[in-house]
């Protein structure tokens, strides 16, 4: 653990310390709150599946002890000098990302998200050389850039989420023109943290929804309460071929290894389908029906900062948040136990400092 | 064999009979030509990789007796009274698609190949219920709209293959707006069939262009005839990370199974490959270049006519034609097998009817 002089402040939070990924009280430094900082009490942060990949170092890059959290609301209690969009007492969040260059085409984009240079909001290495800390902790030191505005109208807890999942399918589903493609037909398919969120989007900017699930016993959720227009059991061969050719863009969310095959089947000609799950092993891409249907699959990640306080806005004025669980600080673990297996409907939410009764 | 009762030309071809792929003169029937078609004596016809799967039946979906053959030059014999484009005497090429419905939103559009009800130009059923012979064949009866003009500056033994390996990368390169991008820079894999005619349209329209194969003996020819700008070597993992995050597209040429992983790397964010070969098995796609990319694969089948015509004349105005090998009838199972191990520089063309010395 590399510090910095200036990491003077000292900040409660929760963290693995070892591959166990057994989460525990941990006390940190943080950074003085520098000119183009703003500091934030945290009241609330999501669980992302990325979380689970990081405390039990899936991908060999952790650096322990590690802090996860990247889902992160909360009320500014400091503002830097050279800080003007945000005052003490204004309700924000901070995403995945702490850092990037400002100065490269994707910075200048305000696509950070693909700069070179980027750090991440844990796990990541800070312009002074320090690793960053995320959002299971008590307070948050965060560059002005990196920090959006949550609108009045949504709850701090259910909007967490949205600063990972939300702009995860939000981003791509701009990119790729959903947002104005009323009447298309998309299809959603895993219905988890990113997928109720995307199903939202779609009913909201008028698409018809088809949640494509290999679980039968979410179809009445997904209709009655997220109001999906249809349902696919994937598993289900006569259902997927009644589906052939009908949809114009697919969002897929899920992480586990899959064929795309059976998936790009259901797109129409020049459909499009974006996976926005890391499947950790290569997903299996038949050449045939991309071929045959010039389809395209394409990979997405995150959002840039310009594009994530759009989303906020967009789900200020349509009132779209996140189905959550909220959990107190001492049942991370059984809240990650249940996230490892899926158990949650849609994405649990640590109380940190907020005052929501759990 | 379904003969319908218009089935009156008697005509000499060549046919595999079986799975054993060998190529034997056989004497079949074509036709009357109807009001709405051109009968074309044909000179050429290219020897494109599917005429293997074809021949030897790799797909399951083999008619035997099969006579192959879609890239096909000749010229016009015989108009019907509805055809207005065409006279006798005129040079045309045939290429993949013998009939579509002409009625639905891709026929509407042009996008003939992708339309539910395409039969191809051989192993196809055609309107009639009869089994479509191909271009290894002295002649061919073909409905006008499947028909198009080859530019009086190409010679037809060289602009045969255009008809499928041109159209076939032509096609997405429009679609994806490689030709308005004078100065991006395009990759293409595999210094094929396909390949080499990527490569030409490349610089013709301002690319910057580089080969990646897996082949080092192909540099030379790939720089100096071709005009390629840059060659890697695909197995070379040094000259591939040195290439990471540069190219604008790529053109995926290659048949033989393989991962997209190490390709996708060389794009820039938001860089576009398009798959133009069809690996028999799923190609292997690691989500995380994709992801963290931005980066979009999409699959691309030849061409509709409208855009083959396009095609043929763009190569006319820029003097595009395929490097060929020329072979006589009775050399065809001797070039089959050379195609088979990709031993042809870049496309065996049979001289059916045509008169140029072999």
């Amino acid at each position: 653990m590399e510090v910095t002089p200036n990491h003077t402040q000292t900040v409660t939070g929760w963290a693995a310390m070892d591959e166990s990924g057994k989460i525990t009280p941990f006390v940190f430094k943080r950074r003085e709150n520098g000119v183009d900082d703003v500091t934030i009490k945290v009241q609330y942060c999501g669980m992302c599946h990325t979380d689970l990949h990081f405390i039990h170092n899936d991908w060999g890059i952790t650096m322990y002890p590690v802090v996860p959290g990247h889902e992160i609301t909360g009320v500014v209690t400091k503002v830097g000098t050279n800080v003007a969009g945000f005052k003490v007492g204004d309700r924000v969040g901070v995403g995945c990302i702490a850092a990037s260059c400002l100065d490269c085409e994707h910075c200048r984009r305000s696509e950070e998200n693909y700069c070179d240079k980027v750090a991440l909001t844990y796990n990541g290495i800070f312009w002074d050389g320090s690793v960053t800390y995320g959002g299971y902790s008590s307070m948050l030191v965060a560059h002005k850039r990196f920090v959006v505005r949550v609108p009045d109208t949504l709850p701090l807890d259910a909007a967490a989420p949205l600063l990972c999942a939300g702009i995860t399918v939000y981003s791509p589903m701009k990119q790729h023109g959903m947002l104005q493609a009323a009447g298309s037909r998309l299809g959603v398919v895993g219905l988890g943290g990113l997928g109720h969120v995307a199903v939202k989007f779609g009913k909201a900017f008028g698409l018809n929804v088809t949640v494509i699930s290999t679980s039968p016993a979410k179809e009445r959720e997904a209709r009655e309460s997220l109001k999906a227009d249809n349902f696919v059991v994937s598993t289900d061969q006569k259902q997927m071929q009644a589906m052939t050719r009908s949809l114009d863009y697919i969002i897929d969310t899920v992480a586990a290894t899959h064929s795309l095959g059976p998936i790009l089947e259901l797109l129409k000609v020049n459909g499009k389908l974006v996976l926005v799950g890391a499947p950790e092993k290569p997903v299996e891409l038949p050449s045939f029906p991309l071929i045959f249907g010039k389809r395209t699959v394409s990979g997405s990640m995150t959002g840039g900062m310009k594009e994530t306080q759009e989303m906020m806005d967009v789900c200020g004025e349509h009132n779209i948040t996140c189905d959550i669980e909220l959990v107190s600080t001492d049942r991370i673990n059984e809240a990650l136990a249940r996230l490892a297996r899926n158990d949650v409907r849609y994405r649990f939410v640590i109380s940190v400092g907020g005052d929501s009764k759990l």
